[in-house]
Order: structure tokens, then C-alpha cells, then sequence
């Protein structure tokens, strides 16, 4: 099978080899971490134990801490160096009450649905709201709604949207756009409050939770909502025959105030060139409702794993690896921002000679995707070469690193990403369905194989990636998933 | 795809011919039927109003209720003659608060857990119960637990049975014992409650609900719910740590009184022996969590879409057509039972020549199975050579009905049945998850089609089916599957 996919994808393979760029003793040593990945279910191992021992975390939450404390003691465990977690404060929302959410057609045909509150949302009235529903087939028809300001007073707003499946996630940032911004747009013509058909490709009953978006810093006043598919799909039926839908609901999510949370940092010291920072990440908190093993314990697991494989083998990189895993990345990249800006402070940004994060679930790697400077573009097509065995072809020179590299990508540090196949991760992703049976061992293991050898080719390097390209168009084409 | 279907169908064939045992006349308008079937979307949107207007219909229920007066509805509209309930008094359990029960593990790694109550269990103490939970593997484990008679007091009982996938649904009857005797287990050696692994073969998040049994009447004093399948493996997972494991739960389920529910019957009187009965059935009511369409809202759109067919081709059948949508089979079959007895009273249980039910989802027929006397073997044989083109096997001849067909079939009235493919219905079956838009309009056709044919030429021969043999172990494997 994995044997069929490297012919593959060494048939398809169009960009030019630059052998050269890669010493032969980093590239042995790198395929025989790959061997080692292949035959090792550490990663496996790591997600299982923050699956099962915390489960759900969400940002800001005990449980949020809980996970640090576990993390802590599984890198200190694994003999990394330098183990430490950098506090940051963050304005805590919670649900309040329940994930299932009390939302129920009262009008022409009586029956409950099943919904979740989005992140960020206000809570109802206490006693609830029921109000008619205007139907908006998409979140483009709501924004050229042009009705009175307040043509949607004392409504329920309803964006019907759906996602298409793609192996990059490349439908999910449009379908989300109802999500992130909806309530703005449902907010400002007057309306009750905002339900939206749950973005996601699957066909259960469980709505897709998610941040929503403040612009300006403004929150909403209004409660907004996910309903599952065949929710959605009950009330475009009844929209159709014509009939005015009424639906009552009562949620009691909100924020909650300020509260700690924090990164977790680890590292593998460089041998020669300790202050070069190649950084590897993933992110500790989850939504609330699943058990976040596709996101992202399974980050979690395969970039502790590939360091950990890197110092099982003995030789030291050059560069110091530094493993983040990151807080807070569900709300808003708010870990992200706060490492980002204690490396401002403390003047260290410029250390960073390269970034990448794991947060596209658990499939296999299939492509490998730089942002570097043109000229270590090579570099990556030799590293390709490496990894076609596993199956991995080469992108473009325009990614970002994944969700929590962008506020390091904003500030030149250059990125690289192995693209993970996220053809049914919106089957799961921020539902309750997010559980650990949903991981493939074999699978996870290509991972960390592919992680050991970027890591370790680009640590053990002397190679500046900086001078990183603008980025270009390719990058919505290639479809950097939002958080 | 069809021709392919019915190419291999033909290709396996392997029963006896006798094709005089149907009038050219009969097979020719079977044929027009099946062509005009296949051409129509009638049992879809039967199907749509069903489990859009109504949606959940849990037995004894207002729902219930409103469905019954949509069925009356519905068939009269249809064109049906005789349209009419017959009612019953059935004893009504509800589970209270929502569906989704409040249940956690709380030692050692605190986790909500998704779960929800078996019908007929008890409630919860008003403060809920917080216990260790005692392990078993599977059912048998637990039947062969020889401890002391209150071995398991205080603590919760945990069975792990999974269940395997087939097309017969071969694996629900064994996977089900947990569910509908594992309380009465649990409860003689003393335990708090019950807790299975959800039966169905799904890895969502949503419990499979469904009744418990009740030996002499006696009801359990005992709460008893499944969690799901990613809930149970974290009991396992815990369990194999070596961990003693704690839950609480709280839940509000239980027995409300006596309540009226009822059976819907239409016909089709026959035009030379009105008094020869040939019954097809489906059930009205559903489990309260989804909104009944696979389970069985696709049997009913089956069976009247067949039956409206026959009346809208003009040719009246020698025998009358009886639909029958049953009320109350979830819970026990408790409508079957009251219009067998109401036979009993009024002496025509005789009347009834041979008798099906479509309670098996929407998924295409492969088989056609028959429980009839001998002689009347060669007609289903015929019968099944007219259904090859829709990819119709020939099945034995053991066949019990259906599920509501049960208490006739024990009076010995002959049955069919249209087996229907299974292979993924136990991963919506009696869950949120059963939902209109599972449903293929291409394959609920076949499915009408098939019915159809069989009611056609059932009903306008003068076979006389009955001496039926005695049920033979082949009932097992032909995999009648349980309500």
C-alpha cells in the first residue's frame, strides 16, 4: 500500500531535485528516524494518554491547566531540556450549561433540534427567545440583504451554507465565514439572535462548534448557534413548502472573565548553533465537547514523538528544537499571540530560523509545503525526495506553518508544513465525535516519520531559510485550513 | 448498476422454477407495477411528511398520537378504503429530561460521558448515584459471575459487548441480550444500576436506545443506560490501566401511567374474496431521540406507496389488501399483540392468507424469504424469478414476518419477507441519528417495487399459503432481527 503511494506520487513528482542542498550524513540519519517512527506507536501513545487522562480542555479552563501539568510531566518524562510553561491571561466564555443547547421548532411542526452554542456567543434572556426564522440560503445572501436596518428586528436569523470535503479543507473557510462573522451581519440589522447550518461535512446530529469573530474588539449581545446537518435539513424542508418556521431557544453560555492560561515549552539544546530555533507545534486545548484527539492531541503526539525520536537516536541537531505546544489556540490563536510577543520582548524572534505546526488531525502526510526563501526552495525539494517513500509529494513555497505560526509567519520567520490528507476531518472536527478510536496507528506513525526528517534535516542544517517571499494567491489555493 | 445486480442475482440461482404457479396474467401486471414503482417517488415523500411533519413519535406520546392522525390522513388521501384506528392501552415510559443523561466518570480521570437511558429503566435517586463501576467483557461474563448474591452491591455494572455489522443484522440479537436482560442481571446480585456499551455498530458519539426486556412483569427499581461506543472504550482503556473506576449519573426516566395508543389500518377490498386478508405492515411509532425515518418511517412510505400502486393501476386483487402501521412496537410490540388479539375476539385471524412487515430501513431488498406451507413454496420460487431484475435472491422458507407479524405468525398465519441489506442500519438505528436524509430515493423505489410485486401476487392469487411448517434453526441464521 505505502509501497503503491510513493510510485504514485513519485510518477506525479514535476519539481526540480537539488541533492546537493542536503549533506549525506543528515539525510541517512534522517531516513533511519523515519525507520525508527515507522516502528515505534509513541505518538499513539502520547494522544491516548491525553485523550484518556484529561480529555476535554478547553481554553482557560481547570481542565486546560490540567493538560499542562500532564504535558510538563510527559516532556520532562521523554528527557527534553528547558521544560517550562509562559503563563498568559485570557477572557475565559464557557457554555454554561450543557453542549446539547434547548433549540426546538415550535412552529408548523413542533420539534427539537439539535444545536450548539457557538464560541463567543451571549446567552438568551433567561426565560428564552422564540421568534420566526429568516431563511438566508447563504451568508452571501445575508450580507446583500439590503432591508431596513432593522428589517431583521425580533428575528432569528438562519444561514443554510454548506461545506464541501476536500482533502486540504479547502471548502471549510468559506463555509465558516457564517460562523465567524454571521452574528455581525445578524446583530447589526436587529435580530434575536443567529442559528447557522453546522459547518462540517458530516451527516450526524452533532452541530460543528468554533470561535466566532469580534471585530474591534465588540461582543455579541446575541445568542448564536450551530444546528446539526439533518437539523438544518429540517428546516430547509419546511422553508420550502412555504411555511413560516418559528423556533425557541435558551442558552446560557458567556464570558466569564479573565483567567491564566499557557504554553508549554521544551527543547532539544543544538550542538553548535544553540540560540538557531527550529520550532515545532501543536496545540493543548480543545473544544468541550469532544475529547480533541483529531485536534489536536494528535499534533500533540507526533511533534513530541519526533523530538523524542531525535534524542533516542543520540546525535545532536545543530539548531535547538523547541516544542510549543500551545494554549488558547481554539479562541482565537491567543497562545499564538502571547509566545509571539514574548519573543518580541525578549528579542528573540530573529532566533526563529524555522516553523511548522501538526493541526489537520491524524491522516497521512501527502504533501510538503515550504515558505521559505527562494533560495532554500532546493532544500525542500531535496527533503521531498527523502519523504517520497512515505508517500509525499511537494507544494508550493507559500505556506503559513499552520494556525499557531501565523503570528510568527507575520513576522518573517519562515515556515514549512506537511500537509495532512483532511479529506473526512470535518467528519469530526470541533464535535463530539473528536474521540481517540478515530486515529489510525500506521497513520500516526507516517507522521512522526515525516516530522523526524524535516525536523531533523532543517535543524541539523546551516541553511538560512529567511527571506521568505511574500505571499501570493497560491496561498488560498492551497488552503491553510482556519483554526 | 441494477442490470449488474440482477446479472449476478441470476447467476447464483440456484432453487427450482415453477413458473405455473403464476397466472401469465398476474406476472404481467406484477411486472407493470415493479416498472411503475421504480418510475415513482412516492414512498420518499410519504417517508418526508412522516418524519418531517411529525418527526419523533415516541410510543404512548402526544407524538405518537399526531402521527396516527397524519396516517389516517395520509391513507385516506391515498384513496384507501376502511381507514380507521383501533386502540389500545399500553403502560407509557419516558425518559424525562433530555436525551442526553447526566453521567461522568469521576475517578480517576474526571470525563463526561455520552449516554442515555434504556427504555424501561428507573430513574436515578433524586441526587443522582456515585459508584464504582464492576467490568465485564461481555453478557456471558456477567451470567457466569458466581460471587455472593449481593457481590455487586453498590456498584454499577458495566457490560463491553460489541457488536458485528452484516447484512442480515446477523450480530444484534447476541450484542442485544446486554440491553434487554443485562438489568435483571444487575439487579439480583445487588447493583445501583446498569451501564452497556451501545449496541449498533457506530463510533459516533450517540448511544443506541431501545427497550429492556421484563421477565413476569417485574420492572427494574434500577437505572440503566448506554454510553457510547468512544465513552465505552474510555471505560476499557481506564479498565486495562488497572484503575478502579467511579461514575455518577443522574437520570429522570421511568414508567407514567397507563395511555392509549393505537393501530392505523387501511385496504384495498378484494374484488372476488374480500374475506381473505392479505396484511402488510410497518410501524407508526419511534424511538424519541431521532426522528424515526430508517426505524420506521421508510416502512411506512414502503408499504403504502406499494399498496397505492395497485390501487392507482385500476385492477382491483382477488383478496383484500390490509395495511396495518402498527403503534407501539418499539416498546414491545405492544400493537401487534393487541390487533392479534382483537382477531382472536372477532374470529378472522383465520381470514388472514400470508402477512409481511418493512421494518428494516431503507436500503435496497436482496432477498425474498417465505414462511408457507410446502405446497406453496414453488410461487414464492416463481415470485422471486419476477423480482431477479431488481437484484432479488430466493431466501428459505422460515421466515417470520417482521417484527409486528410475530404474534400472527405464532397463530399461524404464513408469512414473507422482503429482506432488506442491513449492513450499515445499526449505525443509525435508534439513535439521533436516524434521519431523512439517510434515505436513497433510488433504493426506497427497489424497495417499493419488490413490495409491490409480492403484494400483487399474493393477493390476486387463490393459493392457499397456510400449513406452515414449524420454524426451523435456519430462523437464526435468515437473522430476524429484534425491534
Amino acid at each position: 500500500m505505502r509501497l503503491a503511494i510513493a510510485a504514485a506520487a513519485a510518477a506525479f513528482l514535476t519539481f526540480p531535485v537539488h541533492a546537493d542542498d542536503l549533506a549525506p550524513e543528515a539525510r541517512e540519519h534522517a531516513r533511519a528516524l523515519a525507520q525508527a517512527a515507522l516502528e515505534s506507536d509513541l505518538a499513539y501513545e502520547i494522544t491516548e494518554s491525553l485523550t484518556t487522562e484529561i480529555g476535554p480542555r478547553l481554553a482557560g479552563t481547570p481542565q486546560e491547566a490540567r493538560a499542562r501539568d500532564w504535558a510538563v510531566e510527559m516532556l520532562t518524562g521523554l528527557g527534553f531540556e528547558n521544560v517550562r510553561v509562559e503563563d498568559f491571561p485570557m477572557d475565559l466564555w464557557t457554555r454554561g450549561h450543557s453542549i446539547f443547547e434547548e433549540v426546538a421548532i415550535t412552529h408548523p411542526f413542533p420539534q427539537e433540534l439539535y444545536a450548539t452554542s457557538l464560541g463567543g456567543a451571549a446567552a438568551t434572556p433567561e426565560g428564552g427567545i422564540e421568534a420566526e426564522i429568516v431563511f438566508f440560503e447563504s451568508f452571501d445572501d445575508l450580507l446583500a440583504f439590503d432591508g431596513a436596518e432593522d428589517a431583521l428586528e425580533g428575528k432569528l436569523v438562519f444561514v443554510n451554507d454548506r461545506m464541501t470535503a476536500g482533502r486540504s479543507g479547502e471548502g471549510y473557510g468559506w463555509a465558516n465565514r457564517k460562523r465567524t462573522q454571521g452574528w455581525v451581519e445578524a446583530e447589526n440589522r436587529g435580530a434575536l439572535g443567529l442559528l447557522i447550518r453546522s459547518v462540517g461535512t458530516s451527516s450526524h446530529r452533532f452541530a460543528h462548534t468554533g470561535m466566532m469573530s469580534f471585530p474591534a474588539q465588540r461582543l455579541p449581545d446575541i445568542p448564536a448557534l450551530a444546528v446539526s446537518a439533518p437539523d438544518a435539513d429540517q428546516i430547509e424542508r419546511i422553508h420550502a413548502m412555504g411555511e413560516t418556521i418559528r423556533v425557541a431557544l435558551r442558552t446560557h453560555s458567556g464570558w466569564r472573565g479573565e483567567v491564566t492560561s499557557g504554553n508549554v515549552i521544551a527543547e532539544i539544546t543544538g550542538s553548535e548553533a544553540p540560540g538557531e530555533i527550529v520550532i515545532i507545534g501543536a496545540h493543548l486545548d480543545s473544544w468541550d465537547t469532544g475529547t480533541g484527539a483529531l485536534d489536536d492531541g494528535a499534533g500533540v503526539g507526533i511533534v513530541a514523538a519526533a523530538a523524542r525520536l531525535i534524542l533516542e537516536a543520540g546525535e545532536r541537531p545543530r539548531r535547538t528544537i523547541r516544542i510549543v505546544l500551545f494554549g488558547a489556540e481554539e479562541v482565537g490563536l491567543v497562545g499564538a499571540r502571547a509566545y509571539a510577543s514574548a519573543r518580541m520582548q525578549d528579542g528573540t524572534v530573529g532566533q526563529h530560523i524555522i516553523g511548522s505546526e501538526s493541526d489537520f488531525g491524524a491522516r497521512p502526510v501527502w504533501r510538503l509545503s515550504s515558505g521559505v526563501g527562494e533560495h532554500a526552495v532546493g532544500f525542500f525539494d531535496a527533503m521531498q525526495q527523502e519523504m517520497a517513500f512515505l508517500g509525499i509529494e511537494r507544494g508550493g513555497n507559500s505556506s503559513g506553518g499552520g494556525p499557531d505560526m501565523i503570528p510568527l509567519a507575520a513576522m518573517g520567520v519562515p515556515m514549512a508544513r506537511l500537509d495532512q490528507d483532511g479529506t473526512d476531518y470535518f467528519e469530526f472536527h470541533h464535535t463530539p465525535n473528536d474521540t481517540f478510536d478515530k486515529i489510525v496507528p500506521d497513520e500516526m506513525a507516517q507522521n512522526v516519520a515525516a516530522w523526524a526528517m524535516f525536523t531533523w534535516l532543517v535543524a541539523d542544517s546551516d541553511v538560512d531559510f529567511r527571506a521568505r517571499p511574500e505571499p501570493e494567491a497560491q496561498d488560498a489555493a492551497e488552503g491553510e485550513p482556519a483554526p
